[in-house]
Order: C-alpha cells, then structure tokens, then sequence
C-alpha cells in the first residue's frame, strides 16, 4: 500500500465547502488504495486575522505569544477536514504539530524542524485513519508551541513526506503547476510538467510564488517527487524532480520575478578586512536574510556596499546597519524600497555562453536600467525598478523563445 | 509572595478592550506583591461559533476532533491576555492546558482532571512571568486535546489554585456574587457576602448560573476559598469557604432554579430486581447525568419510573431508555421538555422541621402544580412547569423572608 502526502493551502480550505470539496480529493485517493497524510494550512486569511488581533492589543506581540496565537488556525482547519472526512463515512484523525511529532528549534515565528517523529501518525495510519497534520507549526525540546515561518506549511508536508518515505508529496494550491512566467504578466505562458528541484528552487527563490524554496530544498535533500497541482481542477500540474529528461535541460526552463525586494547601500565604506562582517553579522543574528551583496571596487580604498533584504525586513535592517555603519566611518546609508528582481532560470545556462548578454539586450531594448546582477550557475538575475517588471517578463520571455517551450 | 488564582470567562474577554480591561486588574494584583496564575475562557461565543462552524461541515462531529478545535478558543484569549500584559510592560507567559500540565482521562467533551503537573507553571512564576492558562481544557495520557465540558475553566481555575496551595481562587464573572434568588425574578434579591461549600453546590446544581458545581465540589474538598465577583465593577462579591458563620446557617439561604430539565417516564414497568441498574446502566456509560429519580410504590408488581436529565441529553438518553424499556416489558417511555426545577437551599434545614411545608403551600397558593419532589439535607426541590418558575421563585422569596437576610 501506497503513501501519498498531500497538501493543501490556505485558499483550499477556505470555507465549509471548500472544505468539502479538498475532502472528496483526499476519498479518492484513498480509494485508490493508499494510505493518506493530508497537511492543511488556516482558512482563507485566518492567519492574517489573528495577526491584526493581536496587533490591536499589542503592536509588537512576544513571538512566543503570537506562534501559540497562529498556530490554532491550522488546528482549526485540520479538525474541520477530519470532520467533513468523517461525514464522508472515513475514519480520519487530526494532529496539531506537537502531536505529530514536527520537532522544531526554539526560533520562533521562524522554526526550523529538527526531528520528525512519527510515531503517532504510523499509528494512526495502522488502524485506517486518515491523518490530517496541522501544517506550520511545531514544538521545541521545551514543549513550546513554533510557527515555521513563510512556507511553512509546504515544508512540513515534504519533511512528512521524506520521513514517512511517501510515494510523492503533492502540494496542492490555487494555481495549475509551475509555468514559465507568471501567467498575469505573460498570458500565453505554459506550465512545465517537469522541472529539476535545482530549477524549481532558483524560480521559488527569485519569486516563483507556487512553492517556498525551503520546502523544495527539502524535496531535494530527500529526493522525494513533488506534484504542485491546483486543488480546484483536474489539470495535471507540474512534477518536481531529481530526474528530468536531459534534453529539456539545455536551455531557460523559467522567468521569475519578486516584488518583494528593498535595497540598502551603505556609502563609504573604508576598504579593510573585516567590514563585511561587521555589517551581517548583525542581521544574521537577527535572523534578516540579506539576498544580492554587491561591493563595488574601491576607489582610494572608499567603496559602496550594496545588499538587498525583504521588505518587511528593510525597517529592522535599517536600525541594524545604521550604528555599524557609523562606528566603521561610513558616509552614510541609503535605501530604496520600490525595487524588482526578474530572473532567468535554467540547468543548462551554466555551459552555454550568451545567456547574459541575451538578457542585458532585452532589458535594455526596452530601456530597462539594471541596477544589481547576480547570478548562480543556473540563474541570472537583475535588479530594476519595480514599475518595470511586467515589461521585464515579457521582453525577456520573448527573448529566450519561451512560447516555443515544450512544457 | 502569595499565589492568587484568577478565572476570567468569556464575557470577562469578548473584545480587545475587555482583555486589556483584564490585563489592568491583573496587574493591580500582581503590583499588591502577588505571583499570579490567570486561567481564561475563549473570547465571547468563539466556542458556539465553532461548533456552529463544525456542525456546518458534519452534524455529529467526532468528539475528539470537536475538543481539538473548541481548545483553540482558549488559546487565542490566553495569548492576546498575554500580550496585553506585554504590552503594559510585565512579563507574561500563556500556557495551553497540555503545556500547564492539565492532564485528564479520556471523556471527550467532558473529560475530568486526573492529575496536575505543574512543574512549568512554577517554573514561569520563578521567572517572575504572570502566567496565563487556557482554560476548559487537559490531555490525555495518549497526547490528545479534551475538554472539560461544562464548568471546565472555573473547574481548571481551582484545580490549579488547589495544587499550587494558591491563597485564593477568584473566579471573575459578569454578575456581581451569588444572590439570594435570581436579581431577573426578585429585583430586591441580594448578594450573599459569603456562602457555604455546600450551600453553594446546591445553589449551582439546582440552577444558580454563577459557578459550576463541580468546581465547588473542587473547592470544597481542597479546602480552597473562591471568590465570586464581577470582571466589570470592583464591587465585593460573594466567598464561597467552608467557615461560615453559625448563625448564619439555621436558614434558607438562597433560592435557586434551573430550567435546563427534561423528564423521561417508563411507564407500567415490571417491579422486580435489576430493572432500576438495566435502565441506567446504559444513560451512566454515555455519560448522562441522571438527576432525579422518582419511582412509585408499585401496584400489582406494575410500577412507574420518572427521572430527569439535562434538555440536551433528552434525545440521546429516550433513544438509550426505550430498547431497554421494550425488553424488560415495560409500557412505554414518555418525556417532558416543558419543565423546570426551582429549590430552597440551607444548611440549617436539616434539623428543622416546617420548611418543606411551607415551601409547598407557597407553590400551592400560586396554583402551581409540583410534579416531583427530590431533597437533600440541605435543600427541597420540586419540580413544576416551565412557565411558572418566575411566580414561584418570587413566592419562595416571600415566604422564606429572604428580603430580611443578612447579606
């Protein structure tokens, strides 16, 4: 008997019929004779909702209060689906993250799992149950309730997923699969129905909004087979995998773009050892992800060191770099919040010349400024102004024949 | 440093300016030099809206799933209370039920403590944190969420207060103490400055909403004093202990009533040994409470059982009671929603004569038609019609002089 790992988001089970309807999906893949762990995420906006109440009450809420606070919405959304299941005529059980045996580090609003013990979900699949895990959370050494952060949810179902050794996990959404680019900016975009976990990564990374790249890294680190797939059609989505066909390799599999992009340059810099760390440190202790760092050549050893952040972060990176940059004699700091990130993405750029200056022409033929590049060897990527990113997409989806892709 | 326990229930928590109204009192006690263990109910009618919610998605949910979700409730108040104490600049920690070691048996829906572990409770404390504990709520030794059914946060309240040797358990609520009759019937009804354990059994088992039962009965056997005031005023309230005065004791002290009551008859049942254990066995193991049991002097080996349930078991208990009626030959089952109970309590009754007639006259000159009888040592009880208990709580209020008591 087959393991299936199935899991659906928030906007699946986002009321009572929702609910209903992700129940009948998850009847029919057990009366395909498998066993089933389904992880939900809270309804709708619930986890929205209770950030805005807790808010209300206290603008800065201890972490530890809110990941207790967040993490009901799933158990909420878990019961329910282990209800419509048991109205369905199925024996289903749900687990919130502690009793599923999800062990996190004590980071909260930011957890990392550590250990999956599944001994209850083993359990519970022995006598016939459906389980349903609360996505999201989990439960220090201490016993205290964690919240795992943005894709949380994803990751928990694909550590479930390795642990269990499922047959494949499938992530279910509202969207039909992985596709190369973003089908509101480039209407004729088309899903993949493969794509290397490498390839899916750089496009979750660089903005790619169907799956969280810790979730797929996860996948990855297992080789555990994903589905992304839509959980209001029956389109077939896109597979994520260690083994795509080499001849599909060869070329720009995606474009990806991020909004989500602030900028920080901290302007005269003294040239000398131990300045970049003196400038992370600090937001890596805070837990701040700093993604393009550009340091230019120094001039009369003065330099610019240059790095972008999430926006949400920018605040916080602010009050962070501010005091280093002063006490290394900096001139000052800048930053910029309305900025974009568009990338390219494939396996096969890493051996091809002419990818780059592809790219550059497109974007200048459109009279798009790059601001920062970077690149891995499967990606490139570009920093532009943010009002400029649909044109971005379009122009670079043109560029490398994407509607000739065979998906 | 003295441990004050503080319940606070729904009402007490309905919005965000009832919980930082609450986070104020508390820290008025904790500022008194205090530690201080705060047990809450969910926020307004959060557990009816989830049930509501859950009925919507399957009529007969599962318990179990059912306790998972109605647990929530209580953690979202306890951590937004946790956060307005936060926000007023003291340490505060919450705890679910599991996390505060509430460890209770299996009943889901209305399971009972079986033990408190409250090592994490003091170890916060010595951290100088207010701890804040979701009430209503336990695990069981297999890791799953229960619930204690009704009464179950005041219950969580003085368990708490019992096993950490707090000075007192205050259970705040949205009336102001416990009152001689309902204020609603009796507007001249006054508050009671102190009451007996037992006295105040008998007023919350025969219907005063103040407190439940079993929490007194909690209370009563660890010798624990509950204070009874309002959330929304600093009037005194009621102590319920068990040193109340002598002369305060050789009267009725309260009237209570309780229109939660439903009565089932087996008609014509054969009189003869093991009938009375057939019937109840079955209403015991699901969990009914059977309350009064009246059974006639047979005629001809051919007798009459009456008792009564709450309203809400009615249906689950006729659907037990009529197999077992068919097969020891019994008549019929017939049952009565229409019905309510309305009592005199006082534990000077016991050794004077007179009350029981006088209680029965004041109902018969009303014209009110008593349909059982049920005493204890310290209380009378009939039973009438539903429409009636207004006139007679306010003739019994008459006729016991109770607008003479000493408050």
């Amino acid at each position: 008997m087959a393991l299936i790992v199935q899991k659906y988001g928030g906007s699946s089970v986002a009321d009572a019929e929702k609910i209903n309807n992700v129940a009948r999906r998850i009847v029919e893949t057990k009366e395909k004779g498998n066993h089933v762990v389904v992880v939900v995420s809270a309804m709708g906006d619930t986890t929205d909702e209770l950030i805005q109440l807790a808010r209300q009450i206290n603008p800065q809420p201890e972490e530890r209060e809110l990941d207790l606070l967040l993490s009901t919405g799933e158990v909420v959304s878990s019961t329910l689906l282990a209800m419509a299941l048991g109205s369905l005529g199925y024996k289903a059980v749900s687990l919130s993250g502690a009793q599923a045996g999800i062990e996190t580090d004590a980071s909260h609003s930011r957890a990392r799992i550590l250990r999956v013990e599944p001994k209850r979900i083993v359990r519970e699949l022995g006598k016939g149950n459906i389980v349903i895990v609360a996505g999201f959370q989990g439960i220090t050494e201490d016993m205290d309730i964690t919240t795992l952060g943005r894709g949380g949810s994803d990751t928990t179902a694909v550590a479930l997923a390795a642990v269990l050794k499922a047959q494949i996990c499938e992530i279910y959404t509202d969207v039909e699969g992985v596709y190369t680019a973003d089908p509101r900016f480039v209407p004729e975009a088309c899903r993949l129905k493969e794509v290397g976990y490498e390839e899916m990564l750089e496009l979750a990374t660089y903005g790619a909004k169907v799956m969280h790249p810790r979730a797929v890294e996860l996948g990855e680190l297992y080789n555990m087979p994903i589905l992304v797939a839509s959980s209001f059609s029956d389109k077939p989505g896109t597979i994520i995998h260690g083994g795509v066909s080499m001849e599909v390799r060869n070329k720009v599999r995606g474009i990806a773009h991020d909004l989500n992009v602030a900028k920080i340059t901290v302007v005269g810099v003294p040239d000398r050892p131990g300045i970049a760390s003196a400038i992370f440190e600090p937001l890596a202790k805070a837990n701040i992800s700093v993604d393009t760092i550009v340091q230019n050549a120094s001039i009369n050893n003065i330099t610019d060191l240059t790095f972008t952040v999430a926006r949400s972060d920018l605040d916080k990176a602010m009050s962070l770099v501010e005091p280093v940059a002063g006490s290394i004699g900096a001139r000052e700091c800048v930053s910029d919040l309305a900025l974009a990130k568009v990338s390219i993405i494939g396996t096969g750029m890493q051996n091809t010349p002419g990818y780059a200056s592809t790219m550059f022409r497109a974007l200048y033929e459109q009279g798009i400024n790059i601001q920062l590049i970077t690149t891995s060897e499967i990606r490139i990527t570009c920093i532009i102004a943010e009002d400029k990113v649909k044109e971005a997409v379009r122009a670079l989806y043109k560029a490398f024949d994407l509607e000739q892709a065979e998906a």
